[in-house]
Formats: C-alpha cells, structure tokens, sequence
C-alpha cells in the first residue's frame, strides 16, 4: 500500500505551496445545484469536472479520443477542482481531517483503458496534498457519457473539524 | 445560484400542498432492499425509479427512444417518489433538514442530451419543496442501462431531524 | 419485503459458521487506495470485485459473455470480499449495527439482463449473514465498463459499533 510509505504533512496549505500548486476560483454550477453540502462533520460535493475557469479542458472519451494519460491528467484537474470547492468552504483545507471515500466514472468506449491508473490520478494528488489521510476508498466506475462530454466525472466525501 | 433567491417555504408539507402535489405511496422493492435506512441523522434510499404504483412511467434510454424533456419528467417522477419514501419513513418532510446529495444516473445512448438539463427535474422539485434546503450537491452520470429499462434512476441522502 | 421474514442472527460471525462460509484474505488494492475508512460510526469501503487472492473469478459483461447466473455470483463474490475488508477493519463481523447502502455497478452489453436479480447476490449474502440489519438501500447501475474487466462493482457503506 502507497499510502503506509508517504509523509504526513503537518499542513496541506503549505504541502499545496511547496508542490507550487495555486488553486482556480472554486467551481461554479452548470444546473440547479451546490457545489458542496455539510451533514455533521462531512462534506459531500458536487461530481467534480475536469473543469477550468467553467470550461472543460478535455473533451471525449478514454480509449477512443483521448488516451490513458488525458484521463490521468483530467481526474487530476477534478480533483483540483475539489480541493477549490473544499477550501472555499471550509476557508483551509488544514480543517479536512481526511477524504472519507472518492468516486472516479470516467467516460469510456471501445479500446480498454487502465482505469485504475486513470483514477490514480486523482487518488495520487490528494495523497500528495494531505499524506495518508488523502488515500481513501474509491469506486472506479466505467460509463456512458458524462456532462459535457467531459471523460471525468469525481464523487469526493470528506471529513473536516470544527 | 439559483438557489440563494428561493424563498425559504417554512413547511414542506404546506409547500406540497400549495404546488398540487399529492404524493402517492411509498415505492416497493423490486428486489430484496429496502427503501430506506437511517445512519445517524442521514437517511441513504434505494435509487430511485420513474415508477408510479410500482409501474414505470418511462422506458427507454435518452437520446434514443426518449428526449430530454421526458428525461426531465422522468427525474422529476423519481423525485416525487424520493419524497414519498422520505415520508413513509420519518412521518412528515418537515423532519428534513436538507437534502445532502443526490445522484441522477440516466441511461442514455446515441445522441447527446443536455445532461444538466434532464437533472434539473430532479432539482428544481426538491428546491421547490424545501427551498435552499433542496439544492444539493449531485452526481450526474450517463450510464449503459437501468433495472427494468427505466431512463433514471435517482440517488438522494437525506439529513433530519429528531 | 422478504428481510420482514428473515430471522435475526445473534451473531454474525456464528451465522457465517453456520452457513458454512470461510471468508478469504481481505482484498487489497490494485492502486493508490485503501479498502476502508472511517467516518464516525460509518465505513466507506473501495468498489468490492469479484476478485479471490487479488484475481478476478469472472470476466466480462453480463448480457454478452456472461449471463445472469454468473452476475449473481459475481456480486456474492463481492460481497465475501466486503465481508473480509470489514472484519480485518473492525476484527469482528458482530461490531456491525447495519449495512446503510449497497451499489451494484454491473457491466451490462447488449442482451438485457435480470439487474435486481443479479444485485439479488450480494442483498441475498448480507441478508443471510446479518438478518434484517443486512438488507439494505441500494443503487443498481448498468455500466459501460468495469477496473480489470470485471462484471461486477460492489459499493457499500456500514454502520459499526465501538
């Protein structure tokens, strides 16, 4: 297990500075949603696109127009996304105690892809920011289309203190 | 948002009223589930279908044999069983304290739907109901199939109160 | 509702004797995640396949290569796998209070296929093991595709004792 190896950073703020990681505006909603929402000590967001200043920044599907590196990098960019919505709420993100469970549907059709690689993607950067409490349980789900037509679409649960 | 100009309705139930909804029974399992259980002060429910008296109103997948304004009607259906399954449950919807997160997963294929668009059914009936306390965060997702070919099925985690 | 009927096992741990089930190695994982966390009271496990000493027992979709006999016993083959992740988590069965929610994400092409029924394997398991505290809320998804070609993802979230 990756995890049991990593460094626990004393800070995600200042981990986020040293890995030279400036977070976009926090995302904004495409329907009759929030973004985030607070039961007790959770946070549930909203699916997180691979979404830059309300655009998509890749388009298609894994294995037919983009390949297993684009989906990496776009579970990455929604895992940004994330941490842009969570710290928008929580004001730091040295509050989130840990990323309780992380959902990653990629958007798939024809040739296979290595979607537990792809959804290393997003897996690895919370790893990076937050040390063992950033690894959590994830779904990687295979689907249709997602909003946009985007090929990433991350379902992210995480627990904060007061 | 849309949400931060809604009107807070101080009851649901009086809000039901006021928009000529009657709900109709509780839905029934297909399987063996249950439709609801309660951790703590969330309640998680089963997906919910586009089913009226345990029949569905809608079969088909969108962009083939349905559109997207059925697709909306039909996550509007399921909402309103949501709503129902929540009452079963706890007696009155005005034990809710906000919805926490809903999933719309749609079967879609061929041409594109608008995606967001088809979830606002879903949406805008629970921020009808309950105000802000309605507006969620949500997953959408377009995937290859349904239980018994319905075109939505509908996630929804609930917070309440005692 | 067939969990009404069901008796409730004093322990789960005996009733696992009973029915004569030997649960293998709990899963581990085959990116950079883990198998369970904790929120709470609640356990969020990874995505449960069909997977004995970390090889998948089935491969492919149901409706295509594989029918719905084979997708039954792939999400009962989950299921175990949940089992072991839980009890290497909390040492023993009898520390859980209730499944809250399952996911059965089934990779389904082609020729319909039973979808309750085939979810049926992993309720069935967890009703048998837990009585009624195993019968759960759940979301049935057909999907494109699925981590190693596997037919069947098993999400599930518990409520545990301390």
């Amino acid at each position: 297990m990756v995890g049991a190896k990593l460094p626990q950073p004393a800070s995600a703020e200042v981990r986020l500075e040293e890995l030279g990681i400036k977070l976009s505006a926090a995302p904004t909603p495409f329907g009759n949603y929030v973004e985030v929402a607070q039961a007790g000590n959770l946070l549930f967001l909203t699916g997180m696109l691979p979404v830059v200043d309300h655009k998509p920044k890749y388009l298609g599907r894994l294995g037919k127009e983009l390949d297993t590196e684009a989906g990496q990098d776009a579970a990455r960019t929604a895992a940004l996304s994330a941490l842009a919505a969570i710290k928008e709420y929580l004001g730091s993100l040295d509050r989130v105690v840990k990323i309780v469970r992380i959902g990653v549907f990629m958007a798939t059709q024809g040739v296979l892809v290595d979607q537990p690689k792809v959804a290393d993607g997003a897996s690895d950067l919370f790893a990076s920011v937050f040390g063992t409490r950033g690894i959590a349980p994830r779904l990687v789900i295979g689907v249709a289309s997602l909003p946009l037509e985007v090929p990433i679409e991350l379902e992210v649960i995480v627990e904060f203190a007061d």
